[in-house]
């Protein structure tokens, strides 16, 4: 296994302009890679070896020429199958769309090609992209690299079980309750959802459209600012990523009754040593209070099977039995919701952001764990725990009924040996602000190095 | 009767800042015009003599100062009983609100006070807005001043009469379905529902979001523009109205399956005149496709039925006995609604508006009737007619489910000597322009002539 596979976007494209490093042999290493760990991980339903190579050739001789279009050049990126490519099999992981080939790209792939990605595969997902597990009934469960008998957190489950392991330097998530920060956390790397509309959802499966985010995830912070840059596909002068000296000036709310209910005592024993870590860096946390947030998560509840129904209503009629037992629960709940309980979970939403507006006044971020719970073990899930599985695992929803930015940053490991995600949300707009914070956490933190030592845990592990 | 109560609000507000008339006087006498046909028209649930004087008395001072604050100032308005008014009773019609008296006023009253205008009742209307006849159970119908016998159109049927019949300049009304243009037709005022959202709907209490408008009713199209200005309250230099010397150039398309499907004849043929003369002032009028109409109006139903529910679930249960049958109807019907129809209707929704923007590319505004038959004979609707009523009597709810500006100008009489209204819907935020074709309409028509020959129609009908 290469060293250059766990090396940040930031390095590799560095090395790329320097032609210290050819992005056709990066990606041959990385199909490589692929070849190795993918049998064991499934994290891949179509792994695109010979259009990376392609990709690559022709980025290999724009680097030759010195021209280098972002800090993206010629760097192996994965995308969740939920979001389609022009000519390349998309399924949304479902048996539905086992044959579809779509005519255009979605504009967020289109931007990260142009930004010089290459895009190295299409990611395994949770069916639809509905559920937190990454158990998908047709193409198979992938797997956590750090135990591939437990589930890597879902839906964006591939994804990140890319990114983690080397087969990719980032991919492309989607999140409309947690689906790109949970298995981010669960798997030792860095996710961002950003503010709602930011990143084009144009071209990707809908789940809830009031829900529904696209966004980058990486294996470290810095790496999402930049993949992020390249996602939403400004033309104009970018602002400078700062890394921040310390965390002197930074106000962080908790809010407690929410963040630490149901949390399994060793991951929170993790977390806190991570809020102490930010103490140390010099930012304030101190409580918050979230009034109306029990209502607006029942709300995302409703909106969100509402939402999804509507969708999948015409599918349903013509391919009801292809669906996956999860699935088909989650249809019922949501065909049973009225219009008024709707819009009233739309107007609680409204309040609730309002409120948390004016909570957030005098802060820069609200603080807490991504996950609250270890991942447990592939295929002990049952249907009935389709829409709780989120709630139960992870404090992401929060950030989904909202429509504020978010982003996980792995902050340690419990005694198992699994990977806890630290989560900070910040106001609207602020995605550049929360990545700053996060960004100066994890360089401060020691566990970086232990993940490095850890590299080779896909050896030892099967 | 005094000529006065029947002149435009731009030849009051002008004679009043060249200190030709008093405010104080012009309200005296509208109060006394308010004694002597109120009783026979019932336009008005509260009128405000005392306030008005008090508020009469300040503007005539600032006036004597030679402080004109808009072209509103000491011109008597009504305020329809659906908005807020600070100290004042306000019961949306409904006998559930029969003792609320607000804090505060609603931006839009606020806005009118501050351009000078003089409140001078609160003026009725259907129960909640929630229908097209203005026949209400708690405060009585209001009647039609062509024909006492008859219903003078809702919801905003008090602002249409106390406009039509001298009791004030003009009114503000609000329209979710047609509310504010459909009276306006039937007593041969002029009315506007502005673009979705451009007047503040703040403070008056709501029908439907995703739908209701708050706009003016006068009896010239330029009065309705001096009102929206003042309504809007915007403190930037405003454009200038510009009276159009003809309609050459001015292009319009009308979808006649839509337009004149249900149409009395005798309404028809007034409206094919109206069309006639349009053209000889040289507007071009061509056909044009709507797809996607139906679907989008039975869309309209759905989502104005559940918001409207989603609104009263909590009144229901406290108070469900104390609404009219024809409420009850429809609270039954927006109940049984599920989230999923919902949803779709609003994907209807903006299909339909995108088609629409498409197919108006090349014109300036949509043409039609605005009301399509003539009113009928008070207390004879049965409450299963409270839904479809709007739709059989009026073409106004297109406009509503596109949130795009749309007018009722007079456009003469039927046999029976009903007025009938002329309609032109515009592109988003192109209120000016449909105002200033219709100004230019309006001007050519003689009709004008003939209504000022019927001013006496009230002595004479009751």
């Amino acid at each position: 296994m290469s060293e250059l596979l766990f090396d940040t976007i930031d390095n590799t494209s560095r090395r790329i302009a320097e032609k210290d490093l050819s992005p056709v042999e990066l990606t041959k290493l990385t199909i490589e890679r692929i070849q190795q760990v993918e049998p064991a991980l499934n994290a891949f339903i179509t792994v695109l070896e010979e259009q990376a190579l392609e990709q690559a050739k022709m980025l290999e001789k724009e680097a030759q020429q010195g021209n280098i279009r972002s800090p993206l050049h010629g760097v192996p990126i994965a995308v969740k199958d939920m979001v389609q490519t022009k000519d390349i099999l998309t399924t949304g992981g479902s048996k539905i769309l086992e044959n579809w080939v779509p005519d255009e790209d979605a504009p967020v792939v289109r931007n990260l090609k142009e930004a010089g990605a290459i895009i190295i595969g299409k990611a395994n997902l949770h069916e639809f992209a509905m559920g937190a597990t990454t158990e998908n009934p047709h193409y198979g469960s992938t797997r956590n690299p750090w135990n591939q008998k437990y589930i890597p957190g879902g839906s964006s489950g591939g994804s990140a079980v890319a990114t983690a392991a080397g087969m990719a330097f980032g991919a492309v998530g989607t999140d409309t309750a947690g689906s790109i920060r949970l298995p981010a956390a669960m798997c030792g790397t860095a996710g961002i959802k950003p503010t709602y509309d930011l990143v084009s959802r144009e071209g990707s499966l809908p789940f809830s459209w009031s829900l529904d985010h696209v966004g980058p995830m990486t294996r470290t912070i810095k790496d999402s600012a930049l993949m992020l840059e390249a996602m939403i596909g400004s033309k104009e002068p970018k602002s400078a990523f700062n890394e921040l000296e310390d965390l002197k000036g930074i106000k962080l709310g908790f809010y407690e009754p929410y963040m630490y209910s149901g949390i399994d005592p060793d991951v929170k024993s993790v977390v806190e040593k991570a809020f102490q870590q930010m103490e140390s860096l010099g930012a304030e946390i101190n409580p918050i209070e979230l009034p109306f947030i029990d209502s607006a998560l029942e709300g995302l509840k409703t909106i969100a099977q509402s939402e999804v129904v509507a969708y999948h209503e015409p599918l349903l009629k013509k391919h009801g039995d292809l669906y996956g037992d999860d699935l088909k629960y989650r249809f019922q709940y949501g065909r049973d919701i009225s219009a008024t309980a709707y819009i009233n979970a739309q107007r609680v939403r409204k309040k609730f952001i309002q409120s948390t507006l004016t909570q957030m006044k005098e802060i820069d971020a609200l603080i807490g764990p991504t996950n609250v719970q270890p991942p447990f073990e592939i295929g002990t899930m049952v249907p009935e725990q389709a829409i709780s599985n989120m709630f139960v695992l992870g404090k992401t929803p929060l950030a989904n009924i909202l429509g504020f930015p978010a982003l996980s940053v792995a902050c340690g490991f419990t005694r198992d040996k699994f990977p806890v995600g630290l989560q900070i949300i910040g106001k609207p707009f602020s995605d550049h602000r929360i990545m700053e914070i996060s960004n100066c956490y994890e360089r401060s933190e020691s566990w970086t190095a232990a993940l490095k030592e850890n590299q080779n845990y896909l050896q030892l592990n099967h």
